[in-house]
């Protein structure tokens, strides 16, 4: 038996306060298939639900014995004793029986989500901060007048934030893939144009204003966690950061998780997220994990659940993940693959040793 | 154990009627293999055989039983059992010992193969009609002389082929991959080249006109089944159909199949196909199934043989379908990661129940 | 249980002849993760070791027993029990044991390598040697004064190496994508500027020049064994050349293992390489290799070790090799899935007789 220590889940959302119907609850889990290319929530085909999936296979299978069901009860019964408890108080069962015990949380999601320090609270855990620099931005764009005061309280904002955050988070290079910094006037014809013609709130969506921001954020001495779709867009930003102290963490979307993890062993400061790909993927999670530990070097993998909105996913993620870990370590150390002892070590590096390592969490 | 009811092939073609010799038998191995890009046939190297493949393996797994030999003879005692029993015969108790009891058939494929109810009634099954867009475009330019009469034609038959079909099928995205309807002078354009250059019989490769047809098809009311190699270059047309009806059902080439999956969780009206990722992957057939079981819904995933010319081919795939589901469900719910129930209805599903539901097959 | 004669190894470089202390051993085992963009070596990152991953556990796992110490003991004492033997005892203790009776090694490789000869008395196995295209080309350029001269001595040069060695490698594929032969007057131009341009031993990177060296190589009838990384990139090459009589190996890079796998079942003169998929995925080998077998035709991989320096990577890829070879082929013979006769035969041909038949080593 392979132990796994309490987890530090090393990139998540905060959870709903609200008591939640099957629909708000089912559209919940189908935000975790992934991004349309619009942004938008996927939706379930008529005659489906996204219930019939690996997410919601596992939160029947994790979450009902925390609440006093039975193990793959119906979705109606659960989500009936759930209210039952109300949302508070099923969140805080759910969150101290997930195992992790340190939350980074990701707080530029926009809806009612609990803050840091009242996720903490919940589950019990320390917390820290993630800040997205897309809501940085564009909180510095509604109170700055000039191409000037924007450009100037921009990397204000980000070098402010370094101070009270463990690290920075982007979705950036889903626009913006080239590796070098913009010069300086690409840079002002850019905050120009947005200031001109952004509404009230309007996001940031102009590639050269994202790669400004993120070249400050390498200058700000946090780690980095980039949403990537095929990490090898990332292979220049990665080769043209080295060496600058900055950790880039690769937030991977399915199903490029392998080359993520093969990434990770060519750049020293490039590291691999565990949690798109494993929260997701249910009875496949110890397959997946399998996978990963292939090409990557077993210090520059991190556990997260990346989860958003329900407490059901925090404990999806954790569940799936130690059980995933016990199962791959513990068969190659019975085939002689591998020593009990590296095993043991590994599985601590990847559930919480890592992750204190690079957020300096102490 | 897992049951699968009798299965529905949501896309295959239909069988030769001529004894086949080693060679012939050999070629029709090989084209399960994938096409070149110039669309010919793949040939074996000097010195190695099509029939040591895991299709080749699967037919000697599978078939000799069938016809009253040992599973794994030699492929030469094989088909002479075949040739004494005659081609007709031989297809009779290999179809009808499948559990197949519903063909869907794309009947646009050349050379001589057994019309849909013939193949029905060799196999004892419900059939049902594919119509492949392009050969319908061809036969219309036979007897259309102008622009005017071929466009009006092409709208014309494809909306009557709706009414006899139950799906349309193409392979216009290996060359056409916009997205959006081409503008009306860019279809006129393209059709008087093509009317002009076109030899008898000349099939239709013109990206324009092949994008044209899938927009026609998309106001027909029928799913449209798409031939692809990277599922991402239907990502575009996927959500500028979304909405408007009509289900897009992904017929992907390996090893695309992970990427297919994940994109059906994304659209609400698109599915996958899982004939040509386990037909012929023989052995690892329950590895490749556990893979697409990752990220698709459930209820968005449709089982095919995809087979054409041999009847062999429609017996591997749903001998290796069956073994595999009953495998991989089986080992979910050992696990305590499913329940037996939702593993009994999972597996309906994608045998039978998602493609009734699709094609309106009653 | 499966047997496997000995291994023909299609692609290696040979050992050093000098004492290593820990970090160049793990320098050694970073190489192996992979070529970084602009082709340095991969460093750990501050707090992690390359003892740390799949390849590292590999040697830990299957060398110091061959040298009289337990399986998995620390990195330290390993390296004080080879240095107490010294590097060249180590050497042929490791190589020895390996199961490897011939090798095929690439000589083009800068560093103090042992040449063909010595690495095969050390291993008391055969070899033969692979000539590296670009190597050959800057020696050529190193002696020839004008295009002209440059131009006929390549040719002479590449046509001369055929005669001694078994194969020609190159990694061309890195920068030259168009399949088609260059054009006499864009290959003099190019050639001009490399002269011109070129400083004492200076590298070949000229797309249109390597391009011209794979055709000349080509004619020469010897196998052209390609590093690549997305195979997709040789389609094209593998069309053009289909019907020449000189066969392609692909050298592949992880994670295009099922790609490069599935290429072969398309081109009769398109092979793979296990080397770099398997070797250095560990306890993963197995996996690996099944997902190898899915699509290719059996008569189209090879063995390798794709090993640089450190004899132990010999050993490594052998061992997982073996060791996958026999789990993976026995669990399928234990299903009934495969006759033990094919699974013997087949682990024969992928151990060694492909290699013998396409390199005609007699």
């Amino acid at each position: 038996m392979i132990d796994t220590p309490n987890l530090v889940d090393q990139y998540c959302h905060g959870v709903l306060r609200t008591e939640l119907g099957l629909g708000t609850f089912e559209a919940h889990l189908g935000a975790q298939l992934g991004s349309r290319p619009d942004g938008s929530a996927a939706r379930p085909a008529a005659g489906t639900t996204f219930f019939d999936t690996q997410t919601g296979f596992a939160v029947r299978r994790w979450c009902p014995p925390l609440l006093g069901l039975e193990p793959h009860c119906p979705p109606a019964r659960y989500l009936a004793r759930r209210r039952e408890l109300g949302a508070a108080e099923a969140g805080r069962r759910l969150l101290r029986a997930s195992g992790i015990s340190t939350y980074l949380v990701d707080t530029g999601h926009p809806g009612d989500l609990t803050p840091p320090a009242e996720l903490g609270a919940a589950g019990a855990a320390e917390v820290h901060e993630i800040v997205r620099l897309e809501s940085l931005a564009e909180q510095v764009a509604d109170t700055s007048g000039t191409v000037e005061a924007l450009l100037a309280d921009l990397a204000e904002a980000v070098h402010g934030a370094a101070a009270g955050a463990v690290a920075f988070a982007s979705s950036a290079f889903a626009s913006a893939r080239a590796p070098e910094p913009p010069g300086p006037g690409e840079v002002r014809g850019a905050a120009g144009r947005w200031l001109a013609g952004r509404p009230a709130g309007g996001r940031l969506t102009d590639p050269v204003l994202l790669r400004h921001l993120l070249w400050i954020a390498v200058t700000a001495g946090r780690p980095l966690q980039l949403h990537t779709g095929d990490p090898a867009a990332l292979n220049g930003f990665a080769a043209a950061t080295a060496g600058l102290g900055t950790d880039l963490v690769l937030l991977h979307r399915y199903p490029y998780h392998r080359a993520a993890a093969h990434l990770t062993g060519l750049h020293p400061h490039v590291y691999a997220d565990l949690g798109p790909v494993l929260a997701h993927t249910g009875a496949r999670a110890a397959a997946v994990l399998a996978e990963v530990l292939e090409r990557a070097p077993f210090g520059k993998l991190l556990f997260s659940s990346g989860a958003r909105g329900l407490p059901e996913l925090h404990v999806v993620a954790a569940g799936s993940f130690r059980a995933a870990l016990t199962r791959v370590l513990g068969e190659w150390v019975m085939d002689g693959a591998w020593s009990r002892t590296d095993a043991q070590r590994v599985a601590a590096m990847i559930a919480a040793g890592n992750a204190r390592r690079v957020y300096r969490l102490g």
